[in-house]
Formats: structure tokens, C-alpha cells, sequence
């Protein structure tokens, strides 16, 4: 049996923004659960660029990402959020109560008053190399995200890709799988120098095989995937053994299945007004990168901001019958309001 | 002669929203000027409630507000703001040629493309007791700020007040001035308890005279004060001698000036499109606690994002012919954009 996850909100996305609503809505006496498909909280922060400066934070000259995340986790932990990570919400549904349930791909189920989608840029998703056959290897070869190490144990992998998880991961299973291959269609890559570095001795080595100027450019096999077909910019052709086939080109975030809940969308954004954030859909609210409307600017210090006026009308939901009188957390602290 | 300040923003009071405004500004290369009355940055947070804790910054569980207006100064920096500080300004002319000049009541004069106000609850003015004859002797013996302390010695000054300010200058004045009267409404101080315990100690000591359940009633003179009446709670009435009489009531914020520049107004306060924070009259913006706009709220860091959005619509105007890319400060930093 499923269980079910009861809360005030349920805000889709534990980036920056989504996290610091928990702040916002805890000061009104209102809980929050977050849901993100993303294995840790932070969202592009953490998942792109977290040891990167950012600038433009108010009254931080300068803080890495991943900083500014941890200390956000830090203001809103006096309110005790729940967090379901590393699962994906697929659907959204209205109750005759008034409620929502939200469904994730993994199960979950969570029943709030209020939703609150703080969902950034969507779900990051592997950008995938045009290869005809690639979706029926999906699984079955090929892999677009290293998770167990240990089923490549003693197996040939091709690796693709010119960035610091190509690189990474070329290193990682240098010595553990049969061989590794890495095919990158330039000369020069992107990753970290002393990495690059590492994956050229080892091929001097003849620990791996480097192709470079090269690309992947069809797979083969039955049931399971056996090899793999290389081009050389040169217009050579080959073909290799490959028991895996795992492209490392990045992920590109796509807006997933939040197209589909009927909300008023406007390039791959949802509108939203701004009196507070609120959505076409009563109950429903988007702040963040993920919404839309004359003005915007995808920063995090608007995040912030689209957060308290939100909270303001979320109140009303979760507490129909309550006033509010506007307080300065100086004078009231964080649990006086 | 008037020594003319010529900038491309005029940024009107320099609390958080104000400094704030200037680097957003200077991310695109627009170059501030700021005034405030006040004789140092920082609005009410260094006004009113320095040492205070703030909880509702993101990303600092806790900030004391000097310390928020301190990281706000070394966050713009690098963009050199300029500074008229202890002026109020008073006046706004738009000029043919699409600039404004901005004029203070300390003759300063700038010059500017844009004009953005940020002046919070407006300019702090004393809250003055309700006496007749009160504006004939100001400034011909009544004082609602103490700033040459050399015109009370061997005077007589009645100082009213219970808080912070009446105890600190009745203890400063008790012997320079020739006799120190402080009156008091109630029994009891709202002041620190240490300079609370020094007032009652000079009282029993006779170097003051300390008369508590009491008001100043009225003012006596011809030209000049010569002294106040007084009256207890119960009732009787007495007449001291009085060369100064100076009531320390704390300050009122008052709109003051900017009611008059044909500017929109709302309660007390500016309104605003939430597009780009503009007011009715092109090129004056309106941020901060100042501004009205459905949804606003009184908070620093809503006046944060107003500021971001402030500045993309302000560098049109002030560079009508470039063109702009939304870009990061994590990848370009502070000055690439
Ligand atoms: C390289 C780079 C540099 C940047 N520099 C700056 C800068 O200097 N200043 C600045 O202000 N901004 C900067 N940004 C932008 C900033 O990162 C974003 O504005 C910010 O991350 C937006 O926060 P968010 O919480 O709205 O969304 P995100 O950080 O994108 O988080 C959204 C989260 O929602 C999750 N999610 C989405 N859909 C679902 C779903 N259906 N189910 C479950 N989870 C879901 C995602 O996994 C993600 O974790 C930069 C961005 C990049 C990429
Ligand atoms: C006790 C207290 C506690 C608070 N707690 C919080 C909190 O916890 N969180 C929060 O977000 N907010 C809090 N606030 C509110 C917060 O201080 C304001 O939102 C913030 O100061 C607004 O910033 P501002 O820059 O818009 O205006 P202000 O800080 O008011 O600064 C405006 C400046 O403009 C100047 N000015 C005005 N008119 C003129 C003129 N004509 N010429 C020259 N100068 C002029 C003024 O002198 C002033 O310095 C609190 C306020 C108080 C009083």
C-alpha cells in the first residue's frame, strides 16, 4: 500500500527558490513538503554550479552556490520540511475537497492544500546523441547516468563525451571494467585540466582506448546491446565490441510533465500574475524560474521575493478563517507571527 | 557658485533598497548618485534598529541590520557610488532635454537620466508635542535634534521624553548646561536600564531635576523661550525658567517633498507598475517601502527584486541605442556584463 504524505504545501522543486518558500510559508504557521527528482536539494545550484560565485545574492558580495543552498537549508530547518528526493511528480490531481493529491514516478503519494511549483527549468534530462535504434537499447546497454558501478565489472564500455563526467567516469572505470572506451568528436575537452590530463596518460598507458575527432554513430546488437559503430571526422568508419553505452553528453532540462496539468503555459513557462504568484488553477502557484509573466527575470533574488507574496495567499487557503496582520521577523522572530 | 553632480541615476534615499539599486545599476554600467537626509546610509535599518536581529534575509539565518547595510556597502563597491548625505531633497525639475535636475535643501544640485526613489517611509521628522505658540520659538529655543551641544552650557534646557534619546542627552547636558530639567509623562523609562539607573542617580544627587507624571503645557517668551509650563497627572500646574526646551519624542516618517512632484499617489505612497517599478512620470521609479503596487509588501527584500527589474528598463533609457542579453553574474561577473 501507498503511503501518503499529509502537508499545508507541496512545492515541486527543492532549488533555491523552492526552498526558501518553506521560510516563507513556515512563518505563517504552514507546513511543506518538497518533492524533486533530483538525489539532493539545491537545484541548478547544486546540480551545475556549485562551486561557483555568485554576485548578485543581496548582501552577499559573493557566495558559492553551494553555500547559499546550505544556508538556506539552514533558516528553514526551524520549520521541519519533509522531503521526497530523487523522484519526479507525474501527477497532479484535484480533489472534490478541495485538496490535490500529487503523484511521483516513484510511488509516492502526497495529499496539501496548496501547490506550490517551484520547478526551475523542469527536470534535467540526459541530452541524447541522435541515434537511429537508441531507445530500443535504452536500459539494455545504454546508460545515461552512471549509477551501479558494479555491472560494469569486467565488461567493455564506451564512454562518449568531452566534459567532466565523460572524463570522470572514463577515469573511475579505468581499472575496473574489461576496457573503457572513450570517443569524444574533438581534440580538446572541456573538464577540469588535471582530469584531462589523467585520461591522456592513461591511454599513453594503454589503459584505455582515446578516440578522439570521433563519434558514435549507431549500435548494434539483439536483445542487448554488443557494439558500437564509430565515424572519425575523417570519414573512416569501425565498429567495436561494447557491452555499454553510456553518452555523457549533459541534460537539458525539460518542463516534463507539468505541461500537462492544465495550467495557462507561455514559452515553456507558466503564467502566473503578480499579486501573488497564483496560477490560472486556484490552489496552485509558481514561483521561480519556472514561471512566466511581463518583466520576469530568471534570478534567484525574484525567486525570493515571488515566495513571500505568495505565501500571503496561500494562507488564506490553508487557514480560510484566520486574519493576518503583517509582522518584521525582527520584532516577532520566526515563530511569533 | 552650485557645484553640479552629473550621473545616470539619481537614486533618493540610501537604505538597503537604495544601495541595493546600485548594483543592479552597475551590473549595467550605470553610474548612481545617492542622497539621503539622514547623515549615514543604511535607512531604517541603521536608524532605527542597528543592532537588531533580521531572520527574513535569504540565505542568513540571522543578520544583524548594521551588519545586512555593511555587506550592502562592500557589495557596491566596486561601482562607486557617490554620496550627499544629511540633505533632504526638495525638489525635481525635468529639463527639455529629457534629464531632471534633482535640488536638496543643502543646495546640492545633480543632474540625472533617471530618477529612482527609494525613500522608504519617507523623510524621518520629529513627532512634535501639541503645543501653541510651538513653531514661533523653533529655533529660538526649541530644538528637536541636538547638534551643537556648546549653545546649552550655563543654560537653562528642559528636555522631554522617556526614551532612549532624552535619557542619553539629559546625562550628556547635567553638567554643561547651567540646570538640566527632564519632564516625563509616566513613572517609569522606556530607555537602557543602566542610563535609566545614571538619571535617577543625578536626580537624588540634585544635579538634575527630574520631574516624572508630568507635561510641558505651554511655552512662555517673547522673542526668545524663557520658559515652559508645567503640569502634573493630578493636576497642579507650575512655570520653570527655560532657555531651551528640547522634546525627544523619536522621529515620524513623513512623505514630505515627494507629494509634490505630480507623482501617483496611494496611502502615502508611490504607485507603481509591478513591469519595471516605473511611477507615472517617465523615468522617476519608485522602490522599496516606498512604492504601492497590489500585493506589496513592506519587506527588504521585495525591495531587492524591485530594484533588479528597475534596472533593465532604466538602462534603455539611459542607453537608448544598446541593446541588452540577460546574462548571469556566476559567468560573467560584476563587470562583464
Ligand atoms: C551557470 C549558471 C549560472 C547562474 N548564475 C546566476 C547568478 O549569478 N545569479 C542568479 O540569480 N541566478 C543565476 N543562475 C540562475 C539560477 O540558478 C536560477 O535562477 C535558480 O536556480 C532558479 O531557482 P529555482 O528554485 O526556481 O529553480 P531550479 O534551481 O531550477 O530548481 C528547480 C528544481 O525543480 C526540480 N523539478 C522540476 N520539475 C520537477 C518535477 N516534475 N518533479 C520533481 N522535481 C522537479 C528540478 O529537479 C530542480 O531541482 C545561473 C544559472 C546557471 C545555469
Ligand atoms: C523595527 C523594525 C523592524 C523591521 N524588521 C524587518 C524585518 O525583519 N524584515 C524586513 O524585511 N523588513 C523589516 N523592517 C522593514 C524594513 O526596515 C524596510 O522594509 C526597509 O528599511 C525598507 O528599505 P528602503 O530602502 O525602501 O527604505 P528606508 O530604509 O526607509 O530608507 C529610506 C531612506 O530614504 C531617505 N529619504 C526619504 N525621503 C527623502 C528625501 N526627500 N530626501 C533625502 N532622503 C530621503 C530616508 O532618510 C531613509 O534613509 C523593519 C522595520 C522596522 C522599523
Amino acid at each position: 500500500m501507498e503511503a501518503k504524505i499529509t502537508t499545508d504545501i507541496c512545492i515541486i522543486g527543492a532549488g533555491p527558490v523552492g526552498l526558501f518558500a518553506v521560510f516563507e510559508a513556515g512563518l505563517l504557521k504552514m507546513r511543506c513538503h518538497l518533492i524533486d527528482v533530483l538525489p539532493q536539494a539545491g537545484g541548478q545550484l547544486s546540480e551545475i554550479y556549485p562551486q561557483k560565485p555568485i554576485y548578485d545574492i543581496p548582501g552577499f558580495p559573493t557566495i558559492n552556490a553551494q553555500e547559499l543552498v546550505e544556508n538556506l537549508k539552514e533558516q528553514i530547518a526551524p520549520f521541519q520540511p519533509t522531503f521526497t528526493l530523487g523522484e519526479k511528480v507525474e501527477e497532479v490531481i484535484k480533489l472534490e475537497t478541495g485538496e490535490f493529491l500529487i503523484r511521483t514516478n516513484g510511488q509516492s503519494v502526497v495529499e496539501a492544500r496548496v501547490i506550490v511549483i517551484a520547478g526551475g527549468l523542469g527536470c534535467f534530462e540526459p541530452r541524447k546523441p541522435e541515434l537511429k535504434n537508441l531507445e530500443r537499447f535504452e536500459g539494455r546497454g545504454v546508460h545515461y547516468f552512471v549509477k551501479n558501478t558494479a555491472v560494469y565489472r569486467d565488461k567493455h564500455v564506451v564512454i562518449a563525451g568531452g566534459g567532466d563526467s565523460a572524463l570522470d567516469w572514463t577515469v573511475f572505470l579505468a581499472d575496473k571494467a574489461e576496457r573503457v572506451t572513450l570517443v569524444h568528436r574533438s581534440e580538446s575537452f572541456r573538464g577540469a585540466p588535471d582530469t584531462v590530463d589523467k585520461v591522456f596518460a592513461l591511454a599513453n598507458e594503454g589503459k584505455i582506448d582515446l578516440l578522439l575527432q570521433s563519434n558514435v554513430t549507431g549500435l548494434l546488437g539483439e536483445d542487448y546491446l554488443e557494439g558500437v559503430f564509430l565515424e572519425r571526422n575523417d570519414g573512416s568508419k569501425t565498429a567495436i565490441k561494447a557491452d555499454y553505452f553510456i553518452p555523457l553528453f549533459g541534460l537539458t532540462p525539460k518542463l516534463g510533465p507539468i505541461a500537462d496539468w492544465g495550467l495557462q503555459l507561455h514559452n515553456a513557462a507558466i503564467e502566473v500574475n503578480t499579486f501573488d504568484y497564483s496560477t490560472n488553477v486556484p490552489g496552485i502557484f509558481a514561483i521561480g524560474d519556472i514561471n512566466s509573466y511581463p518583466g520576469k527575470l530568471k534570478l534567484i533574488l525574484c525567486g525570493f521575493h515571488e515566495a513571500a507574496l505568495m505565501a500571503q495567499s496561500a494562507f488564506h487557503i490553508v487557514y480560510p478563517d484566520k486574519k493576518r496582520t503583517f509582522k518584521y521577523t525582527t520584532v516577532y522572530g520566526v515563530t511569533g507571527f
